[in-house]
């Protein structure tokens, strides 16, 4: 960390496995109180009556360093005994929740009924998994991803779990938006980061949420940090997931240039990958700057590079700016 | 089964341990639909919000072929995986749930929420593990029982597991008792049963809260099937938790003669254990036959061997008096 300061502070928006994976890359270049994530929670939903918050569980079970490493979400060798025998009684069991997982969902299902705010039990759990970074979820309050298909509108698990995302995506609504306030320190940590970074995640349903919450994006409108974001478009294809599809039915290119153009304005500097290094003109003439490096993230050591270049190309703008 | 005829039903009142081994007994003996299991729900409680039946589980988990056979209680070769991450997020971890045995406790729970009966969900849990007889919940409104002690009122389960029965008991309240209605089925399986037959379970805790359900006492008083208890003291101990200990406290005698005077009226013939042989003619004197027997049961020969003799003696003791 050549660049980084001291004192230097990094806010990350992201959504699930790639955010939380460059999430680690930070967490292991930064002292504990200095990197807060910000995490989608658009994707929540109950299931057998539980509360599941994938997005902010992978981030938590990877910074605790528990995360399942081949799949990414989940945790490292946990089974599913709970699922199967739900399974023998008659429950659904599409979705894949491993022993240990259903840890979480029992206790924050507990704590949410009583009455506690998810950015609480997310802190306490991230606490007691012995996590310095601070996990925030974006608001406290329930929003719920629907996905407008030519199947009629589906709630976002069904779409991307259960039919696995075969269905084209024409509109995407996060419903409930409208009352979800920004949780507690969602706005100071990107008034007061020298960098704030939009992970590598899916630009319509993992960060599209987050900057839709109230006072958001005019926050970031408003940071005096520097604003990076990192394309999960490479080549031209989504690292994980189906954000390539559902940028291109919802009209957009699928492509870095894609990505920058919707980030356009709310961020100076994009990182792009090596292989899409033609597209950098193009980006810089949106007005904003670019790194190009390598940016699809093997283990941690990888995950730390990547974070360091972006740490270095983010402070370095800044003062050139400054 | 030389007595028993084609049409034999025999309806059980039970708690856990004892009253599942015995009902396994039966179920052995029996064509599927002619066995019913009431059982006592006054042990139910919540844990991380859900709601947990230790008694219906027990019986269910027998019959299903897949108790654990050494404790008793919960799923064969069940794991701890939910409970251990439970711990390490800083949750409760005393009361012992294995992974499958969560299955259960989330669907119940999901299934309650919904507004849908125990007594339903109950037997929709035992239809999935493929079980024949039925099992009842002895009512569908909740109910609890609290034991008074030198300490305090104490729940239960907090009683019986997290203080490992170490209290006193001066007294037993079933909270709720006064709401509760017998659930479907239980009074008809009472009226037309040709034996019915009282568990070798705690008569205070677990048999008491079903007896004091609205018109079960009548309806026993009223039978017209042979009413048999088994005696849980075997000795002057308890085979199992802390009956004892809960009569003497309760100024009962603590042996078999003890709970012939608690039934003393409502039942037509006790089974006491050959150990016990010489208190056969006080029992007696109560009013009641006596069978004297091995009431300590094994593996699941065992328990068939019990029930025949138990069916048997019910049986022609009703035949004598026809």
């Amino acid at each position: 960390m050549s660049v980084a300061q001291e004192g230097t502070t990094v806010t990350m928006l992201a959504g699930g496995v790639g955010g939380a994976k460059l999430a680690q890359g930070f967490a292991r270049l930064l002292p504990d109180p200095r990197l807060r994530v910000v995490v989608n929670t658009a994707d929540d939903f109950q299931l057998y009556g539980l509360a599941i918050s994938p997005d902010i569980d992978t981030v938590t079970y990877t910074l605790a360093g528990i995360a399942n490493p081949a799949q990414g979400w989940g945790i490292a060798g946990d089974t599913r005994h709970t699922l199967d025998a739900i399974a023998r009684l008659g429950g659904e069991s599409w979705f894949l929740l491993g022993d240990q997982d259903f840890a979480t969902h029992i206790l924050r299902t507990h704590r949410l009924r009583q009455g506690e705010a998810l950015s609480r039990i997310t802190a306490d759990f991230a606490a007691a998994l012995g996590i310095g970074p601070s996990i925030m979820p974006m608001t406290d309050q329930p929003v719920a991803t629907l996905v407008d298909t030519p199947k009629g509108r589906l709630g976002f698990q069904d779409y991307f779990v259960a039919r696995r995302q075969t269905d084209d995506v024409l509109g995407v609504v996060f419903d409930g938006i409208e009352h979800a306030e920004p949780a507690p320190g969602v706005l100071g940590a990107l008034t007061d980061a020298d960098l704030i970074v939009i992970a590598p995640s899916n630009p319509i349903v993992s960060v599209g949420p987050i900057l839709a919450v109230s006072g958001v994006r005019d926050a970031l409108a408003e940071a005096t940090g520097m604003r990076v974001a990192v394309s999960p478009i490479v080549g031209g294809k989504a690292l994980k997931g189906p954000a390539d599809r559902m940028l291109a039915t919802l009209g957009h290119e699928v492509s870095a240039l894609g990505v920058a153009r919707i980030y356009a304005g709310l961020i100076d500097l994009l990182v792009i990958d090596s292989i899409d290094a033609a597209l950098a003109p193009h980006v810089e003439a949106l007005g904003m700057g670019v790194l190009v490096t390598g940016t699809v993230m093997g283990g941690p050591d990888d995950r730390e590079r990547l974070a360091s270049e972006v740490l270095e190309a983010g402070l370095r703008s800044r003062e050139e700016r400054a």
